[in-house]
């Protein structure tokens, strides 16, 4: 048993993968999404994580790695503690590949996760179970999710249109809702505002509701408010979104509208890591947490969160950032097994080529808005060492080394300022 | 895989054990201890769990066992939810098998907890790695324990002396402990307090700091004390004891006590629920959890705690009610998995018969005043039936139904109020 759980080798591979000009309140994606693909391999098996594909966070996560040779997949308390380690002298900044809007996570634990998650897959696969069932075991098979809708351009600047098209007003935001639940059948709509003033953006949200009626809505502005304009913008919203995500920034910026709001606030930005908790939950600053394994720790980590939110009596939701298939199994295993989770989670899917993945096609099933749950060993997915290659090869061949929102808004915008509060 | 992960029977054995005349502040313990073993079988292997063994817990425990028939071992989400759903029609009272002094523990937690662990036996036994690995791996390969020193009488009422004898002042509690280290080799000592007026238990501290210099002492009254009494002894016991444990009664106490005390405060009457921590937070009113799977709803349960006390500040101990060998396995397994154990645990050990148990001898190595972590598959004991039975023929002929010091320290001692706070 001993040798078949040893950590042999891990690889850390970078890829690209082509991402559509998707505007939010720091700029607009770029033409290339990057994340890293983290193979944990041991005598007889091999387990996969996926994660930011920066520059800064690859350079740690390598550097982590060395040391998680030769350990047990088992032996996450040890691996967490090569990666709290690893960055005693590490002095570099950024590498969250969230175009810095979620700077304040825990390294640590954004290091350790892709780890953690291999090392969960190993184990599944090793006792013939589906991750789901190391965690405790599916309360729902079918993960649902949300159609995230963007505000964005035709096509990127100097390329054809892409296959959804510009979407910079109300009537585009409808239509982008209708082909995505079209294809999905999604049940629940988020928006990523942030880009225009305010009051278009909730005119844009009343479209929703009045073409989507009795469809969950979400308004996600990443921050881009004041206090005065978040509460303004939560008291048009009332009876209309599930939850404002994100309005204003800072725990003590979503505390002060969270006086004032109707609804319940979320947020993927104001706390962002367990030492965040304790400021927030004493000013009740948010109601729901937009939880995401990939700088929460892993998937046990979010568990521990979730059961933080149910103690203390905070909503949990799942936070999304572009991602391939590997995350997105993740995801779904966390999320079928994790008790109160209360709202469908957020997912870039959509965005992502249907032909660029790393992992072999049919593992996941998209059933009216959701994901069905592998039940196969692990994560359930395997590798595609062919589209592996190709991705790789993107991400050298397209030259980007981090995410960078604005400097590529800046491109087409010279005058574009990402500083939030913008309204 | 899915029929041997599947559970087919689970079997309660209430036992019982004899016990030695142990004071406290609401009675003595009587001749003999009740606890529930708990098998849980599967096709081709089985599980064991240890709990309470007073007869609404068992009562609770039987209701709940049969609806997780047919569940997976590794289904603990709907395992979990079956005891919350047995739990719902009932309007029985105690059943914590400690005396009424952990009364507001959630009962759900209760019954889950040694299903937990006997699943996590199974899921150890069938991927051939100890408990420890499921937990997230060793991080001790020995689980140190404290000396749990006890006043007492020299033997039950119209019985001969037991092999510890009396111990009802300073001089008999400092000869306790250097029996007892003696043995067990010990590097930390906790008095059960309560029982005497507080001057002379801060003269037995005051005693044993002088007989064993630079050990980290405790102080358990269980709640015997007034507020003000609490700050008089914590004050005189400065420098004396690492914490002091349950002083005054209820959140509120503990956190009045708390802001005059030099040293910090642990607690496991207070706060035994994950319901009771926001507001023990929120008024800082315990330093130290002495955590206690029994009652925290099993071992993954107790790493949420633990991630909690890491979270906010809070220490770590671990509380011990009189038990057997499973018990000690699954203590020993939580503990060597869990990064942030400030201190030994507590544990009953000693009191018990050397003889008495329900496992096989030799699984359980004492070393240094701690417990070797079992490295064999599961908990890495073995139940022993003929041991079993006898312990079970013991329930049978010793007639206790449920634990009671108090009417037990009356029949000699009519007098005697188990009111707190009593000083």
């Amino acid at each position: 048993m001993a040798r078949a759980t040893t950590v042999q080798d891990v690889i850390i591979t970078p890829v690209a993968f082509h991402d559509m000009p998707l505007l939010n309140s720091v700029g607009v994606h770029e033409p290339f999404a990057l994340r890293s693909i983290i193979e944990v391999i041991t005598e007889d098996s091999y387990g996969l994580g996926e994660s930011y594909g920066d520059s800064t966070h690859l350079a740690r996560l390598r550097k982590a790695a060395k040391q998680i040779k030769g350990l047990s997949v088992y032996s996450t308390n040890s691996i967490y503690k090569v990666c709290v380690d690893s960055l005693v002298d590490d002095t570099s900044t950024g590498g969250d590949g969230m175009a810095g809007m979620v700077t304040t996570a825990s390294a640590a634990d954004k290091v350790f996760s892709p780890f953690e998650v291999a090392c969960l897959d190993i184990q599944g696969k090793l006792a013939g179970l589906p991750v789901s069932d190391l965690l405790g075991g599916r309360v729902r098979d079918n993960v649902q999710y949300s159609a995230y809708l963007f505000y964005k351009w035709a096509g990127h600047p100097g390329q054809p249109d892409d296959e959804y098209g510009v979407a910079l007003d109300p009537e585009g935001v409808v239509n982008q809702a209708r082909k995505m639940i079209d294809e999905y059948g999604f049940k629940a709509i988020k928006l990523k505002g942030g880009v225009f003033p305010p009051a278009q953006e909730v005119e844009a949200m009343k479209a929703l509701h009045a073409a989507f009626p009795g469809v969950p809505l979400r308004l996600d502005p990443n921050a881009a408010w004041t206090v005065e304009t978040s509460i303004w913008v939560a008291k048009e919203l009332e009876g209309i979104v599930e939850y404002l995500e994100d309005p204003a920034p800072e725990i003590e910026g979503m505390a002060a509208v969270a006086k004032a709001a109707p609804m319940p606030l979320a947020t993927n930005m104001a706390v962002v890591a367990f030492s965040h908790l304790p400021a927030s939950i004493l000013q009740d600053a948010v109601q729901v947490i937009l939880s995401d394994h990939h700088f929460w720790g892993g998937l046990r980590k979010s568990q521990t969160l979730a059961a933080i939110c149910a103690i203390w009596g905070m909503r949990l939701s799942m936070h999304s950032n572009s991602h391939l298939g590997i995350s997105l199994a993740a995801m779904t295993h966390l999320a079928s097994a994790t008790t109160n989770l209360d709202y469908a989670c957020d997912t870039h899917w959509p965005w992502k080529r249907r032909d660029e993945d790393v992992i072999v096609d049919g593992a996941l099933k998209w059933v009216d808005g959701g994901v069905e749950v592998p039940t196969a060993p692990g994560l359930g997915i395997e590798l595609d060492r062919q589209k592996l290659a190709h991705l790789h090869q993107q991400y050298l061949d397209c030259g980007l080394q981090k995410r960078d929102d604005t400097t590529y808004m800046q491109r087409f915008q010279p005058e574009f300022s990402a500083k939030i509060p913008r309204w």
